[in-house]
């Protein structure tokens, strides 16, 4: 059993003997993992078949909830050829890695290149479902990136299998066989939290207070992946049927998702016209409505009463501040654009919110206005997803605001350095420049490639 | 006097408030600071003599560096006028908000839009000299972010009046009066440090040890700008006339830059052959050499003995993690490329390290396995710079490895966000999408304009 420091420094070293690996090294490991997960898939699920018969004694025991439980199965269904599919998905993106975002040539001979390249040493601490160890690792591997990875306990068994055959894979490749490192306990992400000498970045996948905990915990940056309070807006020009069909896409197409909305705000010129119409459908698809005093009682005069009316009930305050992730909305009814735009920026966790609205001013004012991730114009939150995106695959859903915002494709895993290069007969120094000398050119350097 | 938490929540609501600003008024701002500043030049420059006057009773004490009250000096040459002169340059800089790096079309009449944003509220902390009160201020409001500046308190006079002017030219624009705050005290920083509800990034300029001070005690991220422990690696195939010029430049053209090199690594096929024209050259210029036993014992064997040979003697371990700031140069005879490669990657700081050679595959090797934010081949470290990197200006140089990354221009002040927008008849909902149903189509969207 390795210390943390000694987890810590292998990763380091790792990721350091890999930067003169090439890239397509690092698509061919994926395929060796792919080929090793295959040849080892019996006892894996053998693995997790045990990790579910732990845990179903915890569930009988009320320890767990059945939904955890559902989560580490990785047998069911067509979980175990998805997680395969998604590691040659991963293998076959672009590579994030080698791309020039900025070129001069500062004087004759004397060019610059910005060159995009991986963080470093990732600490991935994340949920139950043990397919996850799997797909983290192909993110970090594709982008150059050497992770340490840290499952739920639930799933300890499996992980572990997981993780061998993830090593065997490597082991086949030129990438050093300890650029993916699990580790197993708490104990064990603590002491890594105080190694910023060796760790880059801290990616934890869980609850606010599981980010939170690790920002109180450490000086290694954290990008988190925090829960979503989302919104959305009727705007006193929103068209009835787009009302009715963003928001109950954006309540009820998957509750418990981070995208998925939790408050809805309605102009106050619409709490007798498209707002009950909107209510009607929530309450017909079995939503709660926590309701201020506008929205309520426009609730209570529609005639003949709505199907589910008993689901419709006041708010507390603390309604529009919680992230309800199951069949609850709560509504408040608000004065104008610009009180919508403020009930957001100071409620919402500053994920994704939608205006639902026929007017360009108004569009524009709200997605300038909300200072999220995502502001969309007549689109459910659900949108706001790495796959939807286009990104091919998801690291998370960032909820900080500096590096990575929003979900994060591979992309979200690099960084860039920069190479200088001269030419010049004599090399190319400071002192030769200024006042009265040389001057800096800075000639943009057109399709810019690489020259090393 | 305002609390530290007033100061924070006036700043996130000037920042909330100017997301509805256009960006030409932030240039507009620029200018009426500018004026406003030079309105009141008399008073400022009276104050400034005033916080002069105070210092030099600390320098006759003992209590503070001759250097650091030099700093102090806004009455000095040309000073204030190039002060005023960096505004009105950063107003001209093209604005680094708006910017569209990534559009796709999701779907027939959905379009997705990745558009670059101010952060939002950053807490700059930074040294003695005033005029960095009007610099910061000056970026901050050209990216759209709120600043709250703390300076150095031996220029608290200076950076009053300055923080007066610039808050009657904001006075002047639309943007919010309390969009540029100043606060004095350390502890008003501490106070401030656990206000990550309002504040977005930290950005320290100074010590090491004053990064990881804040980043042990905020869970805000830091953007610190650190100390440099550059190094210059002279491999096998080295050019004499290009090494000598690039390690002279290196270590002297302005010692106590943090780009300038701390230590030499010197391949060991060239201690009797280069390295000693090198060492010449640097004796001859002042400078320190602290060396390992084959290079001093090179020295002692050069015949007849170098000017200044009595500046060369052994290094100890500590000379070869230490930034020097001066003329001292810590140098070590490496084995390989290799060896020189990991000496840097663990003992470098990861800022500027710089390789002479003649060899492509060697100049490879070194960009791509130097970990650091810059890589370069027979140029000088003393290149790693905004300016010179032709960013127009500069906010500090990043030794963090997310976000920003070696020099810091406008553009590490931004991140950005997804808009998202349907012209859709009937909005969009991902209901819609899925087996059997609509599938994305994730089409580019050349030349893409926000439509907002």
């Amino acid at each position: 059993m390795s210390t943390a420091e000694e987890i810590a420094k292998a990763a380091k070293a790792a990721f350091e003997d890999s930067q003169l690996v090439q890239a397509e090294e690092r698509v061919n490991a994926l395929k060796y993992i792919c080929d090793a997960l295959e040849a080892n898939k019996t006892a894996i699920l053998a693995a997790n078949t045990e990790d579910l018969k732990a845990a179903q004694v915890e569930v009988d025991a009320g320890r767990m909830s059945e939904s955890l439980l559902k989560r580490l199965d990785l047998n069911k269904g067509d979980k175990w050829d998805s997680m395969l599919q998604g590691v040659l998905d991963v293998a076959n993106l672009p590579d994030p890695t080698g791309i020039v975002s900025y070129a001069k040539e500062l004087d004759d001979g004397l060019e610059l290149y910005r060159v995009s390249c991986p963080i470093g040493v990732l600490l991935v601490i994340f949920e139950a479902r043990p397919e996850v160890v799997v797909n983290i690792a192909a993110l970090a591997i594709k982008s150059g990136n050497a992770p340490i990875l840290k499952g739920g306990k639930e799933s300890n068994a499996t992980t572990q299998l997981l993780a061998q055959a993830i090593a065997s894979g490597l082991a086949q490749s030129s990438l050093p066989s300890t650029y993916v490192q699990t580790i197993q306990t708490r104990a064990e992400v603590s002491s890594l939290l105080s190694l910023d000498k060796y760790i880059d970045l801290v990616i934890p996948r869980g609850s606010n207070s599981l980010v939170r905990s690790i920002q109180n915990n450490t000086r290694i940056p954290v990008m988190g992946h925090a829960d979503g309070l989302c919104s959305v807006y009727l705007d006193e020009s929103a068209d009835l049927e787009k009302a009715v069909r963003v928001v109950v896409d954006s309540k009820t197409d998957y509750p418990s998702a981070c995208n998925s909305t939790e408050t809805l705000l309605v102009h106050e010129s619409l709490v007798s016209t498209i707002w009950p119409k909107v209510a009607q459908a929530l309450l017909a698809a079995n939503v709660r409505l926590l309701c201020d005093g506008p929205t309520l009682s426009s609730i209570h005069s529609i005639s003949p009463p709505p199907q589910n009316i008993s689901l419709a009930s006041p708010a507390s305050p603390e309604a529009y501040t919680t992230e309800h992730l199951t069949l609850v909305l709560a509504v408040r009814a608000v004065p104008s654009l610009a009180d919508a735009i403020k009930h957001i920026n100071s409620h919402s966790s500053h994920h994704t919110d939608s205006i639902v609205t026929e007017s360009q001013a108004a569009a524009s004012a709200f997605v300038r206005g909300v200072d999220s991730a995502g502001t969309f114009v007549n689109a459910s939150t659900r949108f706001a997803d790495g796959f939807r995106y286009g990104f091919g695959t998801e690291v998370g859903i960032s909820t900080g605001r500096i590096h990575s915002r929003g979900p994060v494709g591979l992309e979200g895993l690099v960084i860039y350095k920069y190479m200088l290069r001269s030419t010049g007969d004599k090399g190319h120094i400071v002192g030769e420049f200024g006042a009265g000398k040389k001057q800096y050119k800075h000639a943009q350097i057109a399709n810019a490639r690489l020259p090393f």
